[in-house]
């Protein structure tokens, strides 16, 4: 993830969440925030409430230029409110099957392999936390990390869905066959997916949409599942496909 | 949408699609291609394959420089190609219900209302290609329209997919309902969308992320559908909550 050292003010990275809904969703979620800028002189609705949800939790709110403001922005988009947070912590996969347990359900976490673009990352955190699934993993390496325009497009989600970065999605997949779960691994040439029994513990494997998912990771799933597709064109966008995927899951699961 | 005007080189308008893959699929759909840029020098794989398309269609190739296709560039991500096609013509809702009729199935479109953001646009405008809808209706006013960057996200989409650009959805809506198809309306606080008949004659209503559907609309809806929400946050990305609905519609025609 980026970490912004501000000259002057702190010695610690500091993460920062940017936009109106974002941040009041921040303060809801209960995460610790450093401190609030503000855009000098804005008094529409949500950013009154932001005040409200900063002077509740004794947060230090600095009024700042539109200059200041854009200077600070990571993403471009702060629409006059910036939040600093300590620095997002991954999470780790033991967290995720606690999470399951806790809420007596079988895990389901989402595994991505080489997902690039923030906003599909951003997108499939959020289709996570509303599908019901527990994680995301995401590889170490050749994928995007936690930035600001991922917490961003996540539009809180971040906050209560974890994310877990793994060295090896190979390895950590053996891992979690050993504790119960099952693979499946999207991709156009699997089973139709309404075909296939995916109610279990289950981690769901999708790709990019140039490479899909890589030949090794393909290799250890169990299964594979393809999106019915009607069309001319190859394939759906990556978020999207996670997105119906990740419902059918829920829909067997619900049914 | 927009038109570029070259000067000196020809007097109407022309639109441009950008990036490799989106290049090769309007190639392999058969649209008309005036004229293709590539980044002089470039000899890898989609590049050669763009080349091999533009010889056996007798397309003029200019080779360029970086800095002459980061000029011609609307999306700033050309990745080294960028082809010159007439001018983009919006199809009408009648040519929708023709291929519905081709096609032998009953129509299914996907309206749009509010829908802002390019990227959201473009992916859905793809979802409506793979999940066997017959075309995406967006309002006149206060949507986005068919600029390159729905072209590029859109991933040859557009060249298959009608889209109509209309004045008023209320009144398209009600012309439709005329000619027998039924409308569901997303929305959170609607009937479980698995408990929806959604076989007939089809018009799926989408709103924005912010305000959903508008209320007008909305009311002139037959149903609502809501998608379950498991999580803690308030909706899914707008582009993922089309293709989770329109994809709930095309499993309930297969089943």
């Amino acid at each position: 993830m980026v970490i912004h050292m501000e000259k002057g003010t702190s010695e610690y990275g500091e993460f920062r969440i940017e936009g109106r809904n974002a941040v009041i969703e921040a303060f809801r979620s209960g995460r610790e925030i450093d401190k609030v800028y503000i855009l000098d002189g804005c008094k529409d609705g949500p950013v009154m409430t932001v005040k409200r949800e900063a002077a509740k939790k004794n947060t230090q709110i600095k009024y700042v230029t539109k200059e200041r403001l854009d200077q600070l922005s990571e993403s471009g988009r702060h629409q006059g409110v910036i939040a600093c947070l300590a620095a997002y912590s991954y999470a780790r996969v033991e967290d995720m099957l606690a999470l399951a347990e806790k809420k007596k359900e079988p895990p389901f976490l989402i595994l991505l392999d080489n997902i690039e673009d923030p906003h599909n990352l951003g997108a499939i955190i959020r289709t996570a936390n509303l599908a019901g699934a527990h994680g995301v993993i995401i590889p170490k390496n050749r994928a995007v990390g936690l930035t600001a325009a991922v917490a961003r497009t996540s539009a809180g989600a971040l906050n209560y869905t974890p994310v877990a970065k793994v060295t090896n999605l190979v390895r950590t997949i053996e891992e979690l066959k050993e504790k119960g779960l099952w693979f499946v691994c999207a991709d156009m040439d699997g089973t139709r997916m309404y075909d296939l029994n995916l109610t279990g513990p289950i981690g769901l494997v999708v790709g990019s949409e140039g490479e899909g998912v890589g030949r090794l990771v393909k290799e250890n799933c169990d299964m594979t599942a393809a999106i019915p597709m009607k069309g001319d064109i190859d394939s759906l966008n990556a978020s999207v496909a996670a997105g119906v995927l990740a419902y059918e899951i829920l829909r067997q699961r619900l049914m």
